[in-house]
């Protein structure tokens, strides 16, 4: 008897009848012999109501009673999945974070899970019950209700089958898997039937919106074996069919022999480059320029500083397109002077391209292959940086459509299994 | 410095600008001095909405899981004030039945609170906060939320200031007190200054809608003194004119030495009357009769049984007109053969008005110038039953009005303190 998690975004409960479509789903699980609990986001645009009535008492609410107010949407799901498992003929019981002790830290609006009391959960799992838990949200050591932050419904769901050392995590989502790249963007692209867990963390932290990057580094750490399918499939599919219709993230690299080198081309829009041209290379430089961006709470993405020359070097880095104006102005009036700059310059309108695979490791010439490719197809580099799975480089966005599309044939991912 | 607890009812949160007026008012006690505890319903529709979003998933809500949905009313209501509260400069914290442990039994939708541990208020209100709690719901022995079914967050209000021994529990609503009657009813309906517990569970029991019940009880035990408040009035009515304005619940009966015989008028509507014909009279019968009415969930008002003659008797009594055509059918079929009965006769159509004063028990004659004052308008009273400080008469639902008129006339109530 296997124990499953299974966790539904805002989508897949968003009304009445797709909640009875989880129910339904959750079930056809259990009855084949799997004891199931599943965890659950608020009905899509619950969360938006709560938060915009919020703002209208208090612009910027307090962290403590937001998380009060949005805990809500959740512990309504919750509620009603428990009546539809019920009304289905299945013994089902619903939990709210404080109910089976998900403690966390007390970062309101952006909690961390510590900890999960999952005995409860288990006594009803023995009893033949569908064990039903909200997502999102947790209490703090002094009881205070948390919520973890967007997307923390993942995370919930992680974390409980970590704690309950569940066999298999099942995110249900509006897309039935992890493609090779965005499907909007190449029409060509492929669902990826696995991944290893360092691809999808590069993956996720690069722009692919599938899962929130939080919960696939909580099942890296935690070794949970987590898969991605579609709520949107009929919910009376076979088991089998189902369970291969979406993609495993897998902890080997060697489950298929002729994996490809490149998994996949992942990307962001709206980035933004900023250089600090002409800078005495010395060291504490490039402390002195990112503390002054860090302490004005923008966050920074791509880092380069290349080899000096007579004594002076470029530092350039990327930030959000929307923190692009103001990091211009921190780094002229605070740090140019301050650190004997020449100039800074910058280019508001850039993307970021990536190719991600484990098998580069063993393989050289990926990186070539991708310079090559973007070369034939007259798109200027801006900036390079590397990991030892990925490769990233920033170009003019307007090149975004057509360096994703041409590295995703180059890299012969077009070809991949029409599974 | 006194501690006080409001209670304020879903119409005085059913806004946000509510909401606001709701933070100003607690303030402006707080700021005079009080501790101030504020108890809150959720906001005016948001249950019905919720408890019709669950009827969609199963027409018979599973009542553990209607708790769960039901809850998070409150739960957002006690969010928003506390970011009102914040908003307006004054420190604040909201929490909700689990956190500050309110313990009820385990009969969900309508559970009964059995404790309170009240050091957490305790702590925050001398750390100088406002402490917001969300009235309605509790949590039973086994951690599970509970709700306290209607009209509950008057319990948990007058449940709080127990626990808090505080001084003074106010209870604000959309009415701004005790009438002697209902004004829609009778224009002169004169505002009571004050009202005693015994004769306020009369009216309260007899149709009264200012309070629930069960609250009042729950003060009566705990000797809890109650005000009913307008929350309509300006929020920054000087305190001392507020405090006069609604109608103080008290313990004692010698407050003003002129007390009225008679304080108040009450009655119900929708009334049916139902009566046995020709009973054969030994023990066991009002117990066949009406066990057979409860076995169905009907529940009885008025009982009445004349004394027998020829060893024959009448039994009568009241149901909700709702209940009025099962009722009938039940004694037919089940009972009338079964002791030998003549006849079960009804009609649907009656009212019940009651006389209610502490003032009763030590005056002479009260019932009998309610029945001449009904004999002059030339109604007929069906039924009679009486407490130590109640007459209730059963008539013709046609002349509720003229009843009620008349006997707030004959009793001086018009003529009550144009305060």
């Amino acid at each position: 008897m296997a124990l499953i998690v299974q966790k539904y975004g805002g989508t897949s409960v968003g009304s009445v009848d797709r909640i009875k479509n989880v129910a339904r789903r959750a079930i056809k699980w259990a009855e084949a012999g799997n004891q199931v609990v599943v965890v659950v986001s608020a009905m899509a645009g619950e969360t938006n109501r709560l938060i915009a009535l919020a703002r209208e008492i208090q612009p910027e609410p307090d962290p403590r009673e937001l998380d009060v107010v949005a805990a809500t949407g959740e512990q309504v799901t919750i509620g009603l999945l428990a009546m539809a498992l019920k009304s289905l003929g299945h013994d089902a019981r619903s939990y709210t974070g404080f109910q089976v002790g998900v403690h966390t830290d007390s970062a309101f609006t952006k909690a961390r899970i510590e900890s999960i009391d999952e005995q409860r959960i288990r006594a009803d799992l023995d009893g033949g019950r569908i064990v039903v838990v909200a997502g999102f949200q947790g209490l703090d050591a002094q009881g205070n209700i948390t919520t973890l932050g967007r997307g923390g419904s993942d995370t919930s769901g992680v974390a409980l089958a970590a704690a309950l050392g569940a066999d298999e995590c099942q995110i249900y989502t509006d897309v039935d898997g992890v493609y090779t790249t965005d499907p909007r963007v190449v029409p060509e692209a492929a669902k990826l039937p696995s991944i290893t867990f360092e691809e999808m963390l590069e993956m996720a932290s690069l722009g692919s919106k599938v899962l929130q990057i939080r919960s696939v580094e909580f099942a890296g750490k935690y070794r949970v074996r987590l898969r991605v399918l579609s709520s949107l499939t009929p919910w009376d599919l076979p088991l089998e069919q189902e369970r291969n219709s979406g993609t495993l993230i897998t902890f080997e690299e060697d489950q298929t022999m002729e994996r490809a080198v490149v998994s996949g081309i992942a990307f962001a829009r709206d980035e933004a480059k900023i250089t600090v041209v002409g800078v005495p290379d010395r060291p504490g430089i490039a402390y002195q320029i990112l503390s002054a961006v860090g302490q004005a709470n923008i966050e920074v993405d791509m880092i380069v500083q290349n080899q000096s020359v007579d004594g002076f070097t470029d530092f350039s880095f990327t930030v959000g397109r929307n923190d692009y104006a103001r990091t211009l102005a921190i780094l002229k009036s605070e740090v140019q002077g301050h650190i004997g700059a020449k100039d800074v310059i910058g280019d508001p309108k850039a993307c970021k391209v990536s190719i991600v695979g484990v098998g580069m490791r063993s393989h050289a010439g990926v990186a070539s292959t991708m310079f090559r490719t973007l070369s034939e197809e007259g798109i200027n580099i801006q900036m390079i940086s590397t990991s030892e799975i990925k490769v990233s480089v920033l170009i003019d966005e307007k090149y975004l459509e057509l360096a994703v599309r041409a590295l995703h044939r180059a890299f012969d991912l077009d070809a991949q299994p029409a599974a």
